[in-house]
């Protein structure tokens, strides 16, 4: 573990043990401590907690390939990274949503809206130093490198003061937002139970009660059983269009063994991984015949609680809904939560299952 | 009301009786009947209706002026709207996500996804006959007529079969995927609360057992306190920036007095309305010095149940988090549901209240 000029947290993950013998160069700019006035509101209306983190707005976007802040650095190109080179890496983002060290609150907000500090962790992941990679072009061992990192990382922010829960995931394309292209995931740490994690783990309570039985579990055993919608499997995993997708590309990645997160997982299963996820991820770019956008998010258990109804999977989906046009969320999707999908899942399924190598 | 070529319904509102003298001829093109093949999916990870609509894939996509469908008909230009002229016109979408006649479902689908007929209704509400108009450029007279035609739309579609849920919508802008720019918004009638509906009700359901009182009235209440977030207010009116707010712009316009829905509204509070709505969508369109992209949606009561709970209110939101900057809706919000804000919803209101008229 390293720190960078500024303070923050930085480290290197290798392919093999050869890494280690890498130079690991100190950061050598001249970087002023940011600011991070994060803060969380309670959204009385419907029952959930908001970030606001006004201090983002100023974040780098969309930099020259030459001003990348990812890339390794160089003789009078500085980077995030002080290394020359670099398999994978992990630091704390120089713009976070959330951090351990908010500040105190401007207000305590009161009875209908009360407010908490913003805490929590924004960490960097770099797949690669090639600025022009994508994580579907890494070979399986680094593939495996990024998995140990996230494993390793889900492990150390769940213990740090207050985290809940740790959510790694990849933003892919400028079509979702992404300000930096350089290949490239994050991982959350949040202090609550997200949203759409409060709703999975009411779901599968709901359901144990009436059947005794682990809801994700039942999903899996179903698509299995049905078929139409699998995409890829292997010994331990199965890839599968779910049955109501919100998407039209919408892929759901099951382990066949039921674990509550990436450090559960067994050797053989963490390399099964990382063999179908690759697939998958070279038969979604072979879609349009040009990288798709999407965003890919692991969903773990929860740190401390309702850890035996969680069920560790991959969701991943793209907003590309032809060739040439995006599904944008307008007022049915953002105003309602109620999502309408042109594509139906039988048909992508089938398109991405029939996609040779 | 008149007919389309294909069997549609077509309503015009006029804003004074002298319209209904004008000439409304009969749709004279030669228009296939589409065949609608909505259906509703469960999806039991998070308890909630998913729609696919497979044959909307093909809809008009930002067509040029001269073929607006939305436009008045011309001689050799036939359109959506047979007359040469009009104030307010409704019809059913041609490319709905939801219709009365869906037909069979191909498969009732299983027990842990079933699968429902995608009945429903979708209606297109034209603001004006000039294609480059917008609501903020109406007069107060035509908004008035506009709102006339949500509340007789709210009545007609609520006693529909079936229909739970009616909701007066504008996308408004390419930035949220509209694909006409014809002046429009639509009208949504669904089978089912919307997720954001049920999460409200539950939210409202809980505060009324805590505090005997209405949520909604209260948060109205409390802004209307603090001060620091309100845009504008009249008579029988407050539009403000919610404290947990999710997007960079938003605006909550709440009447004084509880009402469950649009039809529920007094002559005073419908012409109150106008003034307010109107100037809050001008002082959004000076924000950036040019048209803001904007979602906004009436959020009623549901048709039959838990209308003493409800308290109608208009919401609206923006992409755009800067002049030349959106929003994108990435992992955190689209893969957790955790919205992060870039900006104070205090300094946006103050902004917005600041612009001169």
């Amino acid at each position: 573990m390293a720190r960078l000029a500024d303070g923050r947290q930085l480290i290197y993950y290798d392919d093999t043990s050869d890494g280690e013998s890498r130079p690991r160069p100190a950061d050598s700019r001249q970087l002023p401590t940011l600011t991070v006035g994060s803060e969380l509101r309670y959204d009385p209306i419907v029952d959930e907690w908001v970030a606001l983190a006004a201090h983002r707005q100023d974040r780098t976007h969309l930099p020259d390939v030459a001003e990348c802040p990812l890339c390794p650095s160089r003789d009078g190109a500085l980077t995030e990274i002080p290394a020359g080179d670099y398999d994978v890496v992990v630091f704390d983002n120089r713009f976070p949503s959330l951090a351990a060290d908010v500040g105190e609150l401007t207000s305590a907000g009161d009875d209908l809206v009360p407010r908490q500090p913003g805490i929590g962790h924004c960490e960097v992941v770099c797949f690669t130093s090639d600025h022009n990679g994508s994580f579907a072009q890494l070979t399986p061992q680094r593939a495996r490198t990024v998995l140990e990192a996230w494993a390793d990382r889900t492990i150390e922010l769940g213990l740090q003061p207050g985290i809940e829960q740790v959510v790694p995931f990849e933003n892919r394309g400028v079509e979702v937002g992404v300000t930096l292209q350089h290949p490239h995931g994050q991982i959350y740490a949040f202090p609550f139970a997200s949203p759409r994690t409060h709703r999975m783990l009411a779901a599968a309570r709901s359901h144990r009660k009436r059947t005794w039985r682990n809801l994700f579990a039942d999903v899996l055993a179903t698509e299995r059983k049905a078929g139409t919608r699998i995409v890829a499997e292997n010994e331990h995993w199965t890839a599968f269009v779910p049955a109501a997708a919100r998407w039209p590309v919408e892929v759901h990645v099951y382990p066949h063994r039921q674990v509550p997160d990436l450090p559960a997982l067994s050797d053989a299963e963490r390399d099964a991984f990382c063999h179908i996820y690759l697939d998958v991820l070279r038969r979604l770019d072979r879609l349009y015949d040009k990288p798709l956008p999407y965003i890919a998010a692991w969903q773990q258990a929860m740190v401390n609680v309702d850890r035996d109804l969680s069920y560790l999977r991959l969701e991943l989906f793209s907003i590309r809904r032809a060739e040439d046009k995006l599904k944008y969320l307008a007022a049915s999707e953002s105003a309602l939560g109620v999502f309408i999908n042109d594509v139906m899942p039988e048909d992508v399924a089938r398109r991405l299952r029939d996609l040779s190598d």
